[in-house]
């Protein structure tokens, strides 16, 4: 395995050096090519999509898995949709700037593509095309370590892209699909020299392997422990509404949330209100001593302050200030979407000065925070890192800089 | 140890909560505090850099880490005037731009800094004001951890500038030492959570250790394999110029270049000249096969090719091709700074193109890379990896994005 990981990345990088020398108008073409493969190998995807959800069902993936992991023509076409959607984005290289220094150095600097990309992904196969089509799209390579339980239906896609590139001449391998089941593939390639940045996509697991194995540069993405605070100055039923979507939109993605903040104040008239919207919604609440005493519920623990449950389950908290709610957010957050629910003017300015996060609300839901809602394009992840890219990743974010600098003979003093 | 550790991690995320609120106007004002604690403490450093000098001497250290080492009253006064030039730069907190999206939110993106740093670097103690000042000026905590054999000077530095800052009111802990000499205590800093980014500054082994020991973001400076590529059609006086520029000017620093590559048309007239004024500079030569037919010198094995000598030695290898020399430059080269001396057009647009490297040249010496002589002031190093930072890294590298959003109750349909 190892041996043929070494080859996955020597081709790589092969593959690299010659996109990142293609022209934007070429590799627009292949986007629309890879596109018009996936339409017409729809009935292939589907059929091994098939089989990844008979496993699935055998092996006994629960519902909401088995639903992300599921495609149907329409989910095949909004595959094929995203990668023409990618090709229509101005093309992110060759721009740049340009000075004269004191030397008489004319120094231009210019994006350029950041070369091989690893990306690591789970359950949804969509993720196969759309992080195939943003690499390309920035001109870099990418090998593609999607979940086993997806493996077919992976395969399916990537072979399918790969026609196209082919087809479009291109190098086959700007886009590989490392399909070894073994847990150690994937500690493999998260040493892969060969690799200029590795981007993981999933949760605390997954987060915790890149930081026992990982020896590339990385960007991690998908980790979402998000919270509301109701502030005493909220509008209440705006609170409710938000608290509701935020949770109970879509409860599996990361920029939903798991912890509820209350100030003490508004807590009696607004925990009623929060738990009978939260039922019909059909969420479990876990609450402290405190909102216990007003609405019967479960118990949160410590524990349930640092999970995120992607579930429909919500801890809630009482603080008695601004600041507590502040305190409590850095402290447990993963530094994904965070929002405040006020009508006070102070209160919403120190909130979005002082919680450390990507994205910081003042009355929306954090569901927003999302490359496509911010007006991005699509997106490789959410980076809950500070460096390189922070929120949400787009193809800008799939290169970097190189700095050509034109002399006659110049040196150094 | 780690237990001490831990505490510094907690006291730096609490002033850099602090600092982070900071105005730009104060952290400038802190700069120059910091700045007249050093002019007014230059004895004390002077004093405790003896210590540090008179241990290496007795420990062995060479002649040119000793003079890297050594600190006196101008180098005290250079450090002094370094922090006054950071907090003439503008301020690169705050900006940002601001758009309203469909769903008729108001999205800001804004500079914000990013946190807590954690650096790593070698002999030089002027290093501990520069990169205290840098920090600063974009609103971070920092922990520094100095060399071994510089410890006494960096504790006399850290020592004023902590004390320059408690007397500007801000908290002491916003500049640390780890001074714990150890091993363990550096591969525990590489392991710290509260970093946001660690930045460590130096060659091969501290590139290794890094990779084994990090679980926080990286970002890796100071690692220099560059390479000078003589054409076949190149001005060969300025060829050779540049040559002895590049390697003998300042042979310690990681823009000066170990490699030469020439063409074999024009090898039998260049390297004799070549190699009289690389004798008359005192450097080395290490050739291959057909090098040492034209020229006699020592014989340089396939080891030399991925050697940072960091020395007065070069190594020098013929090809026939410029695409042999853009092959040897990718395979071999650390992607900081790379030079083609030619006179040909094509043969210029090729190289720039097709190097991967942060800083590609034509007609110029590689000792050009650098933040101050790019235009960017001070920097904290040269990057030599893709991601958030690529060549010379200074201020606005030290900062992350924070998304404002202003909502008036929208949830997501």
């Amino acid at each position: 395995m190892e041996l043929n990981l070494k080859e996955m990345g020597a081709a790589a990088v092969a593959a690299s050096r010659f996109t990142a020398q293609s022209s934007g108008k070429d590799r627009d073409s292949l986007l629309r090519s890879m596109a018009r493969a996936l339409r017409d190998g729809a009935k292939g995807i589907i059929e091994a999509n098939g089989l990844d959800l008979s496993n699935g069902r055998a092996s006994g993936l629960s519902e909401p898995l088995l639903e992300r992991l599921s495609l149907d023509d329409g989910r095949v076409e909004s595959m094929a949709k995203g990668l023409e959607e990618i090709a229509s984005l101005p093309d992110p290289l060759g721009k740049g700037d340009r000075w004269i220094n004191d030397q008489g150095l004319e120094i231009s600097r210019v994006k350029v593509p950041l070369g091989v990309i690893g990306m690591i992904y789970e359950s949804r196969p969509n993720v196969t095309a759309d992080a195939s089509g943003l690499c390309l799209k920035a001109g870099n390579a990418v090998i593609l370590r999607g979940g086993r339980e997806a493996v077919n239906s992976n395969r399916a896609i990537a072979s399918l892209l790969r026609g196209a590139l082919k087809s479009s001449g291109f190098p086959e391998d700007s886009v590989q699909l490392l399909d070894d089941p073994g847990r150690e593939a994937t500690q493999a390639l998260m040493a892969l020299e060969d690799l200029d940045v590795l981007i993981p996509r999933g949760g605390k697991g997954l987060k915790e392997a890149v930081k026992a194995h990982a020896k590339v540069p990385v960007i991690m993405t998908g980790m979402g422990l998000c919270h509301l605070y109701v502030d005493r100055f909220a509008n209440q039923d705006m609170a409710v509404q938000i608290a509701v979507n935020a949770k109970a939109q879509r409860p599996s993605v990361c920029n939903s949330i798991e912890t509820l903040l209350v100030h003490s104040d508004v807590a009696p008239s607004f925990l009623p209100s929060l738990a009978s919207a939260m039922a019909e919604a059909g969420v479990e609440l876990r609450g402290d001593g405190r909102v216990r005493s007003l609405v019967p519920m479960a118990c949160a623990t410590d524990e349930d302050w640092d999970t995120e449950y992607l579930a429909l389950i919500l801890s809630v908290k009482m603080v008695d200030s601004l600041e507590e709610a502040i305190d409590h957010i850095n402290r447990h957050g993963s530094g994904h979407s965070e929002a405040i629910v006020t009508e006070d003017y102070l209160a919403s300015r120190t909130f979005l000065d002082q919680v450390d996060a990507s994205s910081v609300y003042v009355n929306a839901s954090t569901r927003f925070t999302d490359g496509s809602v911010f007006g991005f394009g699509a997106e490789m992840g959410i980076s809950t890192q500070k460096i390189h890219a922070r929120g949400p990743m787009g193809v800008e974010h799939l290169t970097t800089v190189k700095y050509r600098v034109l002399g006659s003979g110049q040196i150094r003093g």
